[in-house]
């Protein structure tokens, strides 16, 4: 069993340290909310006053953050971590950010030996809780291999997408395609029935058709169509539209960076900041679906 | 076993007629190519001078034609079918064309008492060879029955859309779907590759994800990833871009009328009327890739 | 001064048919609605029972109607005008259709000699009034000469955009362009807005840079730009979203037909239909900068 | 006259060198290539050893540099300007960047009570060389107004935009709005051609409605339409493919980091990548009609 040190106690890293407890990691955690510490505590975690204390007998640390400057002021900031990490710790951020920044920060670290993966994650709350999310690691094989036993306790497929900033990399591009994915559906749905189609039946034939895709089939946005899922609860509960236009800025800075073209992805962008606007940010993403069923 | 008139024997009808012929049906043939009606004949099918002749003694009458002008003239125009058909009479027209001449055509027969199920296919001529297409169909439920042991020989999955036209309004979405599917997945990949990731590695990551698509998984447009594939083959064979431009514009004649919003299916049609222009309406559809991995 | 028949008086028709009687001419009017009509008699216009009878002494037709299929029906239907119209007659249909139509019609009056322009108009219901409308002229440049004295009336600029059907594919052309133009407009001056400029400064920076354009320049979609425009009135008057949305239609049927690639203008419409189906379809077609300024 | 450190002489800093020195100017100047600063010395410039000596007897200096790292790194670096510059120095930044750097910068000067304004120009290299370039400028009125004098020498147009940041945030609007202008005139006018209008008479039409814009009425796209733009010059000169490209990731790197919908501007990025990606970096940005234009 590792000692792990564990930053940022949100809506996923909260259940994420808990499933280390219960797996048997020694887990210190830290959080600029007591209460979210407070609920750790009383699962089996232990604390302390300060980033330095807490991370003291770490051979791990794990951190959850919600941007770039976070992530590196935690570990190269003026009272970074880096002052006081031992030689071979691993840290494993699986903040969503650009890759951009997790290489600057792993080449920070490197210099005083500390090794580093970007392993961001996707499976939402509800993978978070039951353990099952998806890990998406940039790093070498070496650190790969010694992060696997400890994601398989918070995560279910675990993949190496390869060298640091690469597990960014790879959720820019899925998230990205998924964005693509739940907007096109959409609009394909609506287009049918505005046409005189159930859309049971049509999401049945495209789900059996070319037309195929994660959306369509296990997450259907049109009310109605599949139970369990955002779109028969009002879009509450799933994938908030405030993350994903987060995802997709993220993407798009990639995009620009490496000078690719993203047609689609870009308009997914736009598409769901004029969403977002619209007063959405707080239901799931696939409540883009409202947009284009709406009747004047 | 039926009596069928067969109308059209081009690269999708050809087969199809064969596939009938095979299964021990009466099948009388026309086409404007005397050579493409020969080799129907060399497989035991019959033919006659005119359609008229042709439609003598059938119970079942398929049509496979490039354009919905075909598709009305043949049975309502000048020397149109309608003049000789019987009464009760199952016209079963798997052209691709526009609703709305769907439901004209199945207007104009319904008066003299003839029955028409428009039912669209997907597969390609791999899947009208092999017997395996999808064919999406519009009519009532008493035609859909009766034309489903006919179309269980020539495919696989035999889908009742709705009411006439709804096979048309099913394939225009599924297809324009597609081709989102396609495109998102286009630059998703290029995206990943441009930043360093290994387009395998990347697919695998995003068909076990959320990023999963009919495109991603069984027809990866990115040469090298997966085999028996059009891009592992130079993009040749497939679903040529000439004929998925033609769909869209099906597509978007759809969404025009029902004033349905359909940002990123507009957007693909006009992609795809680019890569089209620039010339490759020859290639598969998937050769769309090749736009975003140019490397000046 | 000619003797002129007159259809659709609606409130397009209504303005240039008295701007017609003002000037001298002989006009007789027909509309489905009574009171349409009676507005023009009181202005000094003839009036008869049925269209034929209307045409009765006309040297010149004008029409004003809501689609292509009115026009053509009006000209070539059942009852259609050809059947009595005089050899020589010149026909200017005013109305916005597809050039295929306008083209057809002029074909079909052509096998009696009558002559045929089609010339759509914008400047709506203000230049109307006015006699300040533009016409967009496709036919012979002889029924071009012949018809511009009349149009002279109407509007200020009178142009020939090429034979039969150009008139309408120049319309097209200009207002895909125009909503372009609008929504671009739109997305630049809240990118600025959301960074801290005011949008007049912006609006007076762009206009006398290369982002200048009618819609910035003298039809300010931002509330509190400019005076005397829509933006200024919530969005009351002018040119109405549905309208847009219509000819963005014509504009998609054509490029659909000639294979052209429009992704802005097919965009535009898509975002014109999200607008029209959020009920925004009687506003002024500026408003939709709403869409982009929302704050949730 | 004033004592004006510059720092930058390529394509453009160089003649705004040039037209300071004409008018009578002391200027001290700085590039890493030696012959661009020999030309302007020949002119009657100054130089130094290091950027240090450079700007030691300046009031002003001016920096005209690729991005925003560049100007980071010269004020405020590990020898950044900022440990020699006077107090009470105005420095204008004329590179175009993102904001968010500048800002930055003109905080940290500000520490040492150094003065900054952002004056990103458009106009190119003939407006560079003609002195009729326009500054978009951020920053306050004290400072617009020191600057103003000698702006004047440089450009014909000198807008004051906002607070510092403004200049550059003016200069993302327009050139998207620019590029969206482009484009959409591009497929307008193609549009058009594909139906038989000549590119001319639509040109003059859509100018002389509401279509009319910057890029048709006096940047035409369409070779032959008008004389003397790089479209009548097999499109060289003018602004290449490759500086819209990449004005239009600083648009996108604003929009995403304010949350604003850019449908349009974001897809006439991925246009201008597809475009340069496939080998047109290097000429005028008007060759994206080329992509409409293409006849396979």
């Amino acid at each position: 069993m590792a000692n792990i040190a564990f930053f940022g106690l949100g809506n996923m890293g909260g259940p994420m340290a808990a499933n280390l407890i219960k797996s048997g990691h020694q887990v210190t955690v830290y959080d600029l909310f007591p209460e979210a510490v407070e609920k750790l505590v009383a699962l089996g975690a232990k604390t302390a006053e300060t980033p330095a204390l807490i991370v003291q007998n770490s051979d791990i640390v794990i951190s959850m953050l919600p941007a770039g400057k976070h992530v590196f002021d935690l570990y190269l900031g003026n009272e970074g971590l880096i002052q006081v990490l031992k030689e071979g710790t691993l840290v494993i951020d699986s903040s969503t950010i650009d890759s951009a920044t997790s290489i600057k920060t792993a080449q920070g670290l490197q210099s005083k030996n500390i090794h580093f993966i970007d392993a961001p994650v996707s499976g939402g709350v509800a993978g978070a809780t039951a353990g099952t999310l998806s890990f998406m690691v940039g790093g070498t094989k070496q650190n790969f291999e010694t992060a696997k036993s400890i994601l398989d306790v918070m995560g279910k497929n675990i993949f190496h997408a390869g060298n640091v900033g690469a597990g960014q990399v790879a959720k820019a591009c899925n998230n990205m395609l998924l964005s693509i994915l739940m907007v096109g559906t959409s609009e394909a749905l609506q287009l049918g029935i505005d046409n005189g189609l159930d859309p049971k039946v049509l999401s049945e034939i495209m789900s059996n058709s070319s037309g195929s895709n994660w959306t369509l089939d296990v997450y259907n946005p049109c009310p109605g169509v599949s139970e369990g899922v955002p779109s028969s609860n009002n879009y509450q509960g799933g994938f908030m539209t405030d993350l994903m236009a987060k995802d997709l800025g993220l993407a798009m800075d990639t995009a620009v960076q490496s000078h690719s073209s993203t047609p689609l992805g870009g308009l997914s962008r736009s598409l769901y900041a004029l969403h977002q606007r619209a007063g959405n940010g707080k239901k799931d993403f696939s409540s883009i679906f409202e947009q284009f069923s709406a009747k004047s």
